[in-house]
């Protein structure tokens, strides 16, 4: 089968086996989204080897363990914890520590024509969500999932610095809870895809009227710089979501920390269940984060298309 | 009077005018204790110029607004706010944007024969409360002001990184709520001094068998390498309470803090009256911590001791 993979320093479409392991379902892929993760990947981060791509929509093929899912359409929690520790016992194998994570750790990935995964990890498509959709489960429930580590009430101040796709959906999700969301971006033309969502959106240049305004700040930009502005934005004793994962180590002051008694929160992953009902309600707009979508086979020039400036989501379509 | 200040890079014992305020108590310091911060900001931390010094015990002389402070020994709350702002209305001053700081922001410290704190910051110290003991009272509520910002139950697995005198008082702090305490230091003989308080005492070497372990940890090293550390003893979503402050910019993996979702708890200050309270009730040992003193005509010289290693804290006494 077709693969997008990356190894020794090079990404590239390759033609690998198509996976076959009893204990876990089998699922063609039909389409997978780029995420910043994969080009983060690319330039070293997390030392991943192998086929990249951890946001999909397929169809499961095989499950011998659940042959309920046999043709049914699903998106997949990406961490597979070991089944037995204390924290998978605990419903969290997202922090497993023999985890593998599809196309980050361990664990080929979703850019491919089929992939695995234990049938646990399978949640189905609602009839109401289009494969579209259903490709932004994984992104979005790990912005929805920020408001299970930070309480969020309607009168809470937040602010999401980042219009890029994570920022987007950070701040559509926290509109929900906040009725007092600010959407910090560089790009005029990023921050109006969320015009009518009950959000004040801000050019950068404008945020700095906005120092020491805010009880939670989402930085979700992936610049080092980020985090500093997230700090200046912050009233004290405010909290700092951490949402960007990018390789390499950054600059910080630490006694900022210190001294206002910001809470720092890192954020990576959230439930499926979840965000998927959320789209299944319509509360989030994810169609209009699409930019553009190319075949696997174009896999490698896909990925290129996703690092330009001012590209949003970029798609792949899978078709065998 | 006398007073030890840090003027144009310069730290020098300096002869200045008495203080003279109308709304604010004077104090007659009689003791006062050289923090690390006074050491950080002759190196350039927090850009203050003037009398250094913010760790104190005192006799009021003066004050037109509490009249039945006069001739009592007193510590003093060191953040003195605006008293206006919404901070203060609701009893934070510890946060308010104009706030002083005593010896750290736009106000003269304790090392000095006489200091000016308004008089509502001022609390009374029990009489089978020493002076010595008293000079504590600063750092202890800034170590057990870790409870008020993070819970502790009895089983919850607490490290602590750094066996300087705030490690200690860290130590003790949180031994009084957690049975699993681990104090983690470079030093055997700083790590015995918490001998028969409940502590585990664990030589930094001997700590790598640790990781992953701990559910809070708290950093009071003031050491760069100390961050990293304690990510590596964190169980995955542990919080990592962060003491220290010094000058510049510190290197840190951000994505680590996102990985495992940690939370990153600056924590600066705490509540005078607890820390009163504990010295009061003998539940924290502090008279072992200190190493030497000095009379103030020879703080210079005690400032250059306090920096030496191995030396825990040093206190100046003042006789006019």
């Amino acid at each position: 089968m077709k693969a997008l993979r990356f190894e020794n320093d090079e990404l590239k479409l390759a033609e690998i086996i198509k996976p076959n392991l009893e204990n876990e379902a089998l699922v063609r892929v039909v389409k997978s989204g780029i995420c910043n993760t994969d080009i983060e990947i690319c330039k070293g981060y997390a030392d991943f080897q192998g086929t990249i791509g951890h946001e999909f929509v397929g169809v499961v093929e095989h499950a011998a363990d659940a042959p309920d899912l046999i043709g049914k359409t699903v998106v997949g929690e990406i961490n597979a914890g070991c089944g037995k520790c204390q924290l998978c016992l605990n419903d969290d194998s997202r922090h497993c520590p023999n985890r593998t994570v599809l196309g980050i750790a361990g664990r080929d990935g979703a850019h491919a024509e089929f992939l695995t995964l234990p049938s646990r990890n399978l949640l189905k498509v609602p009839e109401t969500v289009s494969n579209e959709q259903a490709v932004f489960v994984e992104p979005l429930a790990a912005a929805y999932g920020i408001t299970e580590q930070v309480e969020i009430f309607p009168d809470t101040c937040v602010a999401v610095i980042g219009d890029g796709k994570l920022g987007n959906l950070c701040a559509q999700s926290l509109a929900l809870e906040s009725n007092h969301l600010y959407f910090i971006g560089k790009h005029k033309e990023k921050l109006s895809l969320v015009a009518g969502c009950n959000i004040e959106t801000v050019l950068l240049e404008d945020a700095k009227k906005l120092l020491k305004t805010f009880d939670v700040v989402v930085e979700a930009s992936g610049a080092e710089s980020g985090f500093e502005f997230a700090l200046d934005l912050l009233k004290p004793r405010g909290k700092l979501v951490l949402k960007s994962t990018f390789h390499g180590a950054a600059k910080w002051q630490a006694w900022r920390v210190v001294v206002d008694e910001i809470t720092v929160v890192g954020s990576r992953c959230g439930r499926f269940a979840p965000a998927l009902r959320l789209l299944e309600n319509k509360q989030i707009a994810v169609e209009n984060l699409i930019s553009e979508e190319f075949n696997l086979n174009e896999g490698v020039r896909a990925m290129a298309r996703a690092e330009q400036k001012g590209v949003m989501k970029v798609m792949l379509s899978i078709t065998n």
